[in-house]
């Protein structure tokens, strides 16, 4: 049953704090409830009974059916939809032989949820498992960032670390953007590495940067010109990442 | 004076009919509205002394200098900073000949004001200098929109038209981006053309895709691997415009 207590503690995890303590996250939405409850382990499932009709099968170790009337007490959305999990947070090893071979990215200090969101889903659209994120980048957990990965919260590894002694000790090609740095579309890109985006006002930090071996730019056109400001942290993100897949593609028009 | 009809005024721009009725919008912040007031005729400027004295040599029919309380009467911000402006709607001829030998963004019924905005700054930083907007895309001189382009309003000339009559009179090469589509890496890429770019839900609507003659695909990776959703549209548009202008790059790595 839905009591008050255990509203309470679902409003708990709307603060990182709680979801912290709990290692536990809300995800709220038809669809993204759908998704993950396949892929990740629900702790609770709140839905009304025709998303449970219409979802047969799905698996939590507690489920609730509720009108939407109830649903909307435990929702933080201004319009809830039918489903709400409480998912177990996922934790992943992060060593250098699980990184190996792969192209991955590493942010330094997003704070956008949304932003963070989109960069997920970036990288689950192209194949990249892992994004390690600064201690001080966005919680991924929070639910801007949740709903704005439209499912790929699930697919994607995050990981969380103290990014200056984790790229000293890791023996891959470190790439990042900078406007000083090399055309990305003539620099050689290896298939294995690390890719550092940074934060929305600053770019990457100095003791970061210091790390990255290939810095690299991603050009305006006509080349030089004057006026742009810059380019929005994700959509940057999914410009690189297509240019390293699309180097994977062979020949070229 | 910021009398109480001028406040009235500056509050009626939040609505859309008042922006076509008057031919204003309002725009926010700091950095923006120093950049727009050497871009656009300014009909108002309001404004703290502090921004006056350090944005020196402004051009404005009007300027009000006044406190930061009194900003905040104006604003529609959460936290409003220290300028103001209001600027007329700038109009653009729409023919086959302003858009011959160009790469041009059309966007059939985009509806995020954020993704809108995002989608304007992509265009600015790539060169593309026309934007044709759906009658259905929503507003791009709504204040989320203005923020999200982050001065490139300023840049990008955006016009509103019926996309099919202006689609089936043009004579350009006409892209758009479909799930059955190619493989954008590999496809011949023109200089020239429109790049159609479809409804964050339901991408391209009919009439519009029948009239595209090239369809592309940003290929996910590994190539056709299940489960990744789709791509947000403004992060589509930036890897579609990048891959244009890649191709006048010459030599790729």
């Amino acid at each position: 049953m839905l009591n008050n207590v255990k509203i309470k503690w679902i409003h708990s995890l709307e603060h990182k704090k709680y979801r912290q303590q709990y290692g536990l996250f809300v995800a709220e939405g038809d669809k993204i409830v759908g998704d993950l409850i396949k892929l990740l382990s629900c702790r609770l499932l709140v839905a009304t009974n025709d998303w449970l009709c219409s979802n047969p099968g799905i698996e939590a170790a507690e489920i609730i059916a509720v009108d939407k009337m109830t649903l909307n007490k435990v929702s933080s959305q201004k319009s809830p939809q039918n489903a709400l999990g409480i998912f177990e947070i996922p934790q992943f090893e992060l060593t250098s032989e699980v990184l190996s071979g792969k192209l991955s990215l590493v942010l330094d200090n997003v704070q956008d949820p949304g932003n963070l969101g989109t960069i997920i889903r970036v990288a689950d659209w192209f194949g990249i498992e892992h994004v390690i994120c600064s201690i001080g980048t966005v919680d991924v957990y929070n639910s801007k960032t949740v709903q704005a990965t439209m499912g790929a919260i699930g697919r994607v590894k995050i990981h969380y670390t103290v990014l200056e002694p984790f790229l000293r000790n890791i023996n891959l090609p470190i790439y990042g953007t900078f406007l000083e740095g090399d055309n990305i579309y003539t620099s050689a890109l290896t298939a294995e590495g690390l890719v550092v985006m940074g934060n929305e006002g600053n770019g990457i930090s100095d003791p970061v940067a210091d790390l990255v071996n290939s810095k690299l730019y991603i050009p305006d056109y006509p080349f030089g010109k004057t006026g742009s400001e810059s380019l929005n942290v994700s959509v940057a993100t999914a410009i690189i990442c297509s240019e390293f897949r699309r180097r994977l593609y062979g020949k070229t028009a």
